[in-house]
């Protein structure tokens, strides 16, 4: 199932888009899209046996442009709600390690977004004040449906996964890297992590390490990878990172971007400004787009 | 006034310390303890006026024993429900810098801990499996009243602070050293953020600056510290991290530790093992005391 949440921000009603592509209402079935909805097999159930009666009520017929804001005045916020923790694995795309100067990291790296970064995939991202190195990833991101502590492997790390979707995770360099301290500091902007369109269910991602992502910056293609490419791949990023933290439903693993971000470039390198415009898909999980905005 | 959450975990009530030392119950006033609470001063002022007034109904009487279990059964639960994010302030003593060896930084060091790592003030802490380096650090807590953004001023930060409470910033020295990547990784185990007894909202704490931190292992005293020795105080920590993210109503700041941690001592280093019990105050602001386990 592809899951959404759609309205205005903070107010955003449960969606599914079927096969057919028509958006339907949820919110008869289920209260928001979030860990208490992944985390419950019978409820996910039931709104699998609604789509597939199909009776659940027509938000925006099949072909209407559902992927923003569209003439039903439909926003597309982020898919998931009242998510916990944002966990973000470092450098995990052999090319991107390579692009950065990094050697490919023996263990996973871990570092933090908080969840009020998270907008919906097509609001605006902000370049904060006094940035000059304001930078776009695309990235797989996993989204967590039970509740994971000290697994014991990969295989059985990936039965934690509720599902997938797209994540921007922006990131200001110079407060990343130049400014003492962790990642963390580059990483939390307000609007740094547009999430979505679709909550994509895990059994209809059949191979998370068969996805190619790409990234565009007004119009041009910059990131152009595919998952394969991951050092550590999924399942083994859960069991990891469940060595060192519980995971509950709810919460998101951003997994790593390929090559291809503006750090990367030559001199001089071609940092987001105000007025550019950031496109990004993942083949299966859909599309975002932002646009660049002074803070 | 001295806000608390009393009750089994994750069913706590609001309730209230009066100046009596009467534990009184909040829960006919007010939802919780929480930022949509310490954002309304009309709401904080109506407890103010209920606590003046004398008519709230006790939970338990002066001098009876509400800081733990006590014999009426009430857990005492951290001071604060729906935490946004936790924001952690590193090496922001003098002494603390010092004794880990590392310059004192030039500008803040920020990184993070999940809200979900947060427990009683009481409860117990898990040493995670395969820590051998799990260290204490008794922290100022500061917690967020109104919407921070860009700030101008330290003077103008401290008029977003709705309050100060305890934390306990359990640490595995390994994990966030030795592992690759930020510090978050040994930050974030289960049960690493014991917070509380109290919410102490700002009015009576007039200078942040002067509060004696204490923290026991085993009965023996190893953190003897004064906020009055941070680098960087509780204003320009608030004005600082906003430059770089927004704060939010019931965000939390944990603005560093003292000397006396288990990797500031010569080898072999003390760190915790299942059994020892740490104790840790700050003047004012209450006692927590919790029994280490193994996870």
């Amino acid at each position: 199932m592809k899951l959404l949440r759609v309205g205005t921000a903070g107010s955003e009603r449960p969606a599914l888009l079927d096969a057919e592509g028509t958006l339907r209402d949820l919110s008869g079935l289920v209260d928001d899209i979030d860990g208490a909805l992944l985390a419950d097999p019978a409820a996910l159930d039931r709104v699998r046996a609604a789509a597939a009666a199909g009776g659940l009520p027509v938000l925006a017929a099949a072909g209407a442009e559902v992927s923003a804001t569209d003439a039903a005045g439909l926003r597309v916020g982020p898919p998931l709600a009242r998510i916990g923790k944002i966990v973000c694995i470092g450098l995990n795309y052999h090319d991107h390690a390579r692009e950065t100067g990094a050697e490919p990291p023996a263990e996973p790296v871990i570092f933090f977004k908080a969840p009020d970064t998270v907008v919906g995939p097509y609001d605006t991202v902000l370049v904060p004040r006094g940035s000059t190195k304001t930078d776009w990833e695309v990235e797989l991101a996993v989204v967590i449906g039970r509740t994971a502590r000290y697994l014991g492997s990969a295989r059985e790390a990936l039965g934690h996964v509720a599902g997938y979707t797209v994540a921007h995770d922006v990131s200001e360099r110079e407060f990343q890297i130049e400014r003492g301290g962790t990642w963390d500091k580059g990483k939390n902007c307000e609007t740094f992590n547009p999430l979505g369109p679709w909550l994509v269910t895990a059994d209809e991602v059949p191979d998370p390490q068969a996805l190619p992502l790409r990234l565009w910056v007004n119009g041009e293609l910059k990131q152009d990878g595919n998952t394969a490419e991951q050092i550590f791949p999924v399942g083994e990023v859960v069991r990891y990172v469940s060595q060192f933290m519980t995971l509950y439903p709810g919460d998101v693993i951003n997994t790593g971007t390929p090559a291809g971000v503006a750090m990367g470039h030559p001199e001089p390198k071609p940092y987001l400004r105000a007025g550019d415009v950031v496109e990004l898909e993942i083949e299966g999980l859909g599309r975002q787009r932002q646009l660049l905005k002074d803070a």
